[in-house]
């Protein structure tokens, strides 16, 4: 079973600081030098800007404020890395990240090694306060977020690149799982949400568990597979705005939308672009890389319908003896990205986390290939916008 | 109180369908030719097309079908009046609609006229199908949806002309009701929807009464004011990031946003255009004219949130003896447009009603001065993207 | 031959006065009130926004500085109905002309009435200084200017409307003109622009008779033919990049454009939209509402050239004998719109009127079928965007 | 005084390609491999498509054409690496070429290295027919081109950093000149273009030297400098509309234009970016890195106006017995890039060369701190759209 935290039973922090901050590094051990600096889209940000940003995190949250005297590397590179947080100053804007050669990969790597020698200093000699504690278990939450990030950015970067590279990448992407029996939930009250009295951590969007009432479905023990959606497309459903959002069917035109994000037929035979380079889509897997709008027009093109996350939730932790199977794809549900109740922010750049997010997205669960090991659980709410699909993104369907 | 249904206990259905098609006429009795011609913005229709489509619905989808010896008044019309039934073939984009002076206002009366005539036969010589009843209900319940467009894009057109025109419009901007208690709504299982057997007529998206868990919440028994809402304005509420959603404060900042709609500051002084002409800022009126970006950052302002759809049926309903005063304001909810479960679409183009905008919006309850009379109640779901605006949109507070 | 002035030799100024201000009338003359009022692009202006314009021209220059006890029609007219004049205070976004339903027609009417009541009397009771006569003759020519667009705005508002509609206008679209033989510019210095001993009218940008040195051109005697045309078209000429200019072929690529300007092709013929509704395309006519990019492949696709500004008033003025017959459409020529030697602006807003355009725009010479009676003359330069079309443009080729 | 052609006196052809070929690898010496990659705006190539798509010229039209036993190095390199021509099949859209890490930089230059070798082979073994010979000078001119662009793209780059790194570059930004006397220049026929008879390489669009007719003007023999500048920016030359052109006024507003390219105000004081850095503006320079818009409003600010290219050329052959002293800057003229008498574009790609620019763009004469010896000379039409300001651009004035 998938151990639901990032500090393993046996972890002690600087262990647990040295084992996220190291897989960041395997992640890239095979980019070359070039490879860090593109941004082919908004959405995507350079690998040398997560691997920056991720260290600026632990600079300006811990060692700034808890770590007296600390210095900082470079007096600009706050600008440069800062993402989103409106509370700490300017940034660079999203979409300029890929327009700085500087500083270089290197600089980069060496801030790498400072900030995490000042940390490891810092994580050995401290008696830590709950507080920061926490903060720091927020911080290798944080980084491994960008993990994840780090690999679908790259495959963005590669798979639009007309060579289309193969490249070295710990994840495995043609992995298969057992599909397990249907998950049926009866009608009644669910409780969803992070139990705080059971421990580990959870991200502020995930507190307050709740009681919900289900009014009672069937989730299907297995994801779509590509043979599935093969079916979809080829009875024209990328032609028929029957089965599509009003939104979806807009999308679909102005992007002359035909077939999941990477695949591309060649000589009559669909393709899809993977780390091994160009491969012909293989039936049996997990259909991937679908929007909200795809997988919502394929369940009603079926008859079906997405779960909500609610009964997402219900059908994986526990259900009349069995569990959903799951961590292969993030599984778009039918929920909106909205707060729980009792939801509150808390205060300053920390409380920037979740909570402004909640309008226009559409909650994902589960996790995928690319998620690293001990950042799923059960709770976890992920949340994209519909029309994004460049995440490790499928589809399970449900019946009322 | 409202009754909640076009058709009143005593209407046939030739009065009902007279009644209807004549306030149409009131809503535009004081326009000047010019009126019915502009389209000042994506969202706003010009009056004529209102006048036209709504005709056009009774045309295509009653007297085709139904009518056999029926013939249609212009072969071109379909294609000018159609909105947005892909189905129904071509149509004038609708950022397109305020380019065309023909056919002239006279001609859309004309238009308006013939089709009348044919209905009104229609209707007293056939003994009508259940099904055609419905549809027929839908066809008038449609019409009302434009009525309330109709006003609301009128006062767009002028309210964005230099001028600031007056103009006689039946609707009370200035009503005010009496506050109620707050609603206190204990943790509980709740049942919402339509109950079909209560009869009357619904829309598709209320179908299927369900249970809901809520966890307990108070509701104001009163909107936000004016008042209430300035000492946002004056706190410096639209210049601080802090209790705005990511994607609201991007909205105030490319729009410079700093007001409700309608508003200008004269002098020192809030004014805000009404069909009187620009009119100093009522402080006793509910605040009127904001998006839900603004409604959500002026709770969060206030330390308090929107009501959910669902929080706010079980509120308006009946809750403890007593239940919320509405029909001020559209009041906006912290909840997605999403479907209830068990919801279907019906075939056709008649299935493209609501179904298809499920995606990207919030709902709105209640109703609004500007809501033709017998078109609201307690189940009603209204639905606008989160920035607009120009509906007669108010703000409820909750408490958990 | 066309009278080359406004004011003709028996005018007294209130007689031109009345008559250019009744010639405006008689354009509009077969309107409806909707058609005054639509802006179906950002080039085109209501024609109830040309009415005020013109008027705003006479009371802002001539009423308020030179007739003192003159009172404004409307405070806020000015606002409206300013163009592009930035010295003259705040205006209505050129883009949102069409937004406004009011001012109505009627009122521009009665401003109109209003000015010409005023402006009659002061024509007729005053003895006018040599400046105050330029001016008014400036307003005159503003004013034909104005004509020729109405015509033209009027005509795209009514090609672009679904229905095509029909009307009166005084513009005989099918003219046409004896061809003349060819002219034959030997090479050596000829003298161009308006020559100021000649007396006569002419704008800013004519002034500063000059030599230029021509390298020796012939000039067909005729304009280029719908027939010809089609030749372009049928050969494949809209889609062989080989032809155009490189943001000629950008725009034939954005804009899908595959014929002049209003054609449609019916069940394989070719129509065009005219005043008399769509018609098949008359093989013998010029063929017009082509933009300069269409004329300058077209040429090219024959192997020539279009005539230079110089060359084209060459042959227009006197070549040996015989002159260019011109009048029926305006030729793209192959000169950029730039200031003659010793160009300066006048200061003020009249110094607005010409010399700013210098940017970006080439020189169309001669006149069309929509030019008012004496506002023609061979020294006029005309000038437009290379992508515009709605004017009654055509071509002329030549060969070195 | 500067050699007028690439080919030296004592030049081989071999010797002037490996020349040349070695000048673009000598510009990029210093460059980070990240510096390679950028693409921070459309205008703007990134360094590495540069090396690649001098180098895909001379493979495409020299060695694929003309060697038989030659293959090519990579098959897809011909997408990547096209620039405009239209006729050589599929390209990289210009603005995608920064989202590409692949091919890498040690990639390139092993093509570069690969048709180096084959090019030298090539030249030394054969004997060249004309053709041959014209086509490789072309090919030379051609990398020369770029060779200037690499450094105004690598200065974009880095001066859009907001680290503004220092670069060592083989350009002296500070080069100033003895300025001359003014050039006056009597009313008269000139005679300009390329003159076949002298010899020497010139683009197609300098050819055909024909009569020009100047009406008299005198040039001044210095460049505008920074300290004349600095009087217009301090006399709120960029908040006045009346200095501009109407187009120009537009894009001051839209880009909130205040200062030229690479002009910060810190602290009270003007900086530019240079390849050493920050750096306060020296008041002597002449100007640099300003549009057309800006030198336009600059000149009519001063009362003056920009000299047409004909009386730049005439004033830089020979004038009564004194010359302008040139090279420090791309001088903006008042003449639109347009054809010559004559002109005529060569077959096949290569006459995508220059004539299909030959709108919307504005002439610049001389040659800059940047050009590479030997590619300059009197005839020279460089040209730019009127906005464009990355160059190495400046101001001189002339008067009628």
């Amino acid at each position: 079973m998938i151990q639901h935290t990032v500090l393993a039973v046996t972890d002690t922090l600087p262990d647990a600081y040295q084992r996220v901050r190291s897989w960041t590094g395997q992640i890239c051990a095979s980019l070359e030098t070039e490879d860090y600096v593109v941004q082919p889209a908004a959405d995507i940000s350079p690998p040398k800007w997560h691997l920056g940003h991720t260290t600026w995190f632990w600079e300006t949250f811990v060692l700034v404020p808890h770590q007296p005297q600390y210095r900082i590397f470079h007096d600009d590179f706050s600008f440069v890395f800062n993402s989103y947080y409106e509370s700490v100053g300017r940034r660079v804007l999203r979409t300029q990240r890929g327009n700085l050669s500087r500083p270089t990969v290197a600089e980069v790597y060496r801030y790498r090694a400072y900030v995490d020698e000042a940390m490891t200093r810092f994580l050995s000699t401290q008696e830590l306060t709950p507080e920061l504690r926490n903060l720091i278990e927020l911080g290798l939450n944080h980084e491994q977020q960008h993990q994840e990030l780090l690999i679908t950015d790259i495959k963005y970067m590669l798979g639009h690149n007309p060579l289309f590279p193969e490249i070295e990448m710990p994840v495995n992407e043609h992995r298969m799982d057992q599909p397990t029996l249907p998950v049926k939930l009866p009608e009644g009250v669910y409780t969803i949400g992070h139990q705080t009295e059971s421990g580990g951590f959870c991200f502020d969007n995930e507190l307050g568990a709740h009681k919900v009432y289900l009014n009672g479905a069937t989730l299907s023990g297995q994801l779509v597979t590509n043979a599935d959606y093969l079916e979809f497309i080829d009875a024209g459903g990328y032609q028929q705005f029957q089965h599509w959002l009003s939104d979806g069917w807009a999308w679909v035109k102005a992007n002359q939308i035909e077939a999941p994000l990477y695949w591309h037929r060649l000589d009559g035979q669909w393709h899809a672009y993977t780390f091994a380079g160009l491969q012909p889509v293989d039936p049996d897997l997990p259909v991937c890389h679908v929007s909200y709008y795809e997988a919502d027009a394929y369940a009603r093109w079926r008859g079906l319908r997405l779960p909500t996350e609610a009964e997402w939730e219900a059908a994986a932790v526990d259900a009349g003896g069995h569990h959903l199977a799951w961590g292969l794809r993030w599984e778009w549900t039918g929920s909106a990205y909205l707060p729980y109740p009792g939801f509150t922010t808390a205060e300053g750049a920390v409380g920037e986390y979740n909570g402004k997010f909640m309008s226009g997205q559409m909650v994902l669960r589960g996790a995928s290939v690319a998620t690293p090991e001990g950042h799923s659980r059960p709770t976890y709410r992920n949340f994209f916008q519909p029309d994004k699909r460049w995440q490790y993104t499928g589809i399970r369907l449900a019946v009322s």
